[in-house]
């Protein structure tokens, strides 16, 4: 029944490394993305003292892609344009506690991937991504693993996902069409808008505020978000702070 | 279904690796197996060039596997007491029409693990297996790639295997929301408190509201809603309420 993946879904897929502390497990990598026909890499503020070499003799033929990967400053910066961004996360915790595991994610990747950019995010081999990192993501996945040892190899947890998706995409069915994908860029303005909003009406103050925001990401990325859908809550968001505005304004110019 | 860890099962599964050409791959096999709770290693006819301290270094926390492994002069000896004996290989061709995905083998594994020790096979990293150690496989495992190159790391393809076995023995237990789901009621309280902000803060006329509120209640409820994200959901939506009323009090008083 293994239909022939789609390529262009396939293609649509990026892998971003934030800050890999090894040049063979970036090689390692783009092996392993080559194995399954995705091919774009990006690498978060890759660390001087990176062993090309290294990376370069365990791309084996994937030198292409390790050549082609493109770097970034910031994970804000590499996921800008993409709809659904997925970090990976070994541990369980705030945040963690909605994880999806690379079988459940697989066909949501391929729903949005048929049109948009996605990206998997992977962290640092000691110590993952940050609270600030998983905050940028619309969706967390969890490798299954042992109880007794959960930290997986960098390359490792690659192959799982991306064998995932290249599984997922030989089976894949388009959907019909629907209103378009939010990107991220868009997403982490209304966010700006909601973090404004939680001060100007004074909902929360700055020590319980990204504990907040946090809270609101979760909920609002929990599904898809299309443009229209933002637009509802970033409208939201601004007339609650206008009206805000309005009230300080008046509070000061009252007698 | 049962999803209580079934170690057991786990334990019945042996990998077999023969004539690995670097230590490297050795000890990252015992790692990928660690991860998912395989721990029976065998290699067949070692090479007495092995770099060891490579295998070791790239096991980190699988020394034990590693140091535990069983060496065995042909692959014949290393299969003799397993009933299933799977190998791995990614070309087709005789012996190889018949292949099972390692999903699709995943459950005939776990039946027989349950009473018998089981093996899974990996050939050289350069030319895999020959068909003779073929021959004495029950089971051909293909592990499906892209088509412009198949050749996958071997530590990855045992990686993919141990995963489908791990995930087949109910391992994994999906992270669940661990907060309490919201009850309809509790939910249709929220909504009327963002009826009433969008009135109060003039996001929205009388006409528009109920096409607002069916957009934001389709963003809200694509994921599971807990209480806690009902109540920040609902304070959010008050306190705009609140900012709303004293500034039209003040619009009121004002001379």
């Amino acid at each position: 029944m293994d239909k022939e993946p789609n390529i262009a879904i396939l293609e649509n897929v990026r892998i971003v490394l934030v800050e890999p502390i090894f040049g063979g497990n970036i090689g390692s990598v783009c092996r392993a993305m080559n194995n399954n026909d995705v091919t774009d890499l990006a690498i978060v503020n890759p660390r001087p003292e990176t062993d090309w070499d290294d990376a370069r003799k365990l791309s084996c033929n994937a030198q292409a892609q390790l050549d082609a990967r493109k770097e970034f400053h910031t994970l804000a910066e590499a996921v800008a344009d993409c709809t659904v961004v997925a970090g990976t996360s070994a541990r369980t915790g705030f945040y963690r506690d909605t994880a999806y595991s690379p079988r459940e994610f697989a066909p949501i990747a391929m729903e949005s991937a048929q049109d948009h950019k996605i990206a998997l995010v992977f962290g640092r081999e000691d110590k993952g991504l940050a609270n600030e990192e998983l905050a940028l993501c619309t969706h967390i996945i969890q490798i299954p693993s042992s109880k007794r040892y959960t930290s997986l190899n960098l390359s490792h947890a690659v192959m799982v996902c991306c064998y995932e998706l290249f599984t997922a995409a030989g089976h894949f069915q388009p959907a019909e069409e629907k209103a378009e994908e939010a990107s991220s860029e868009l997403r982490e303005r209304m966010f700006d808008a909601w973090r404004e909003m939680m001060i100007k009406t004074e909902f929360t103050h700055d020590q319980k505020l990204e504990h907040m925001m946090m809270g609101l990401r979760r909920i609002f990325t929990r599904g898809k978000l299309t443009i229209p859908d933002v637009k509802i809550l970033m409208g939201l968001a601004r007339q609650s702070i206008w009206v805000s505005n309005q009230w300080k304004k008046q509070l000061k110019d009252s007698p």
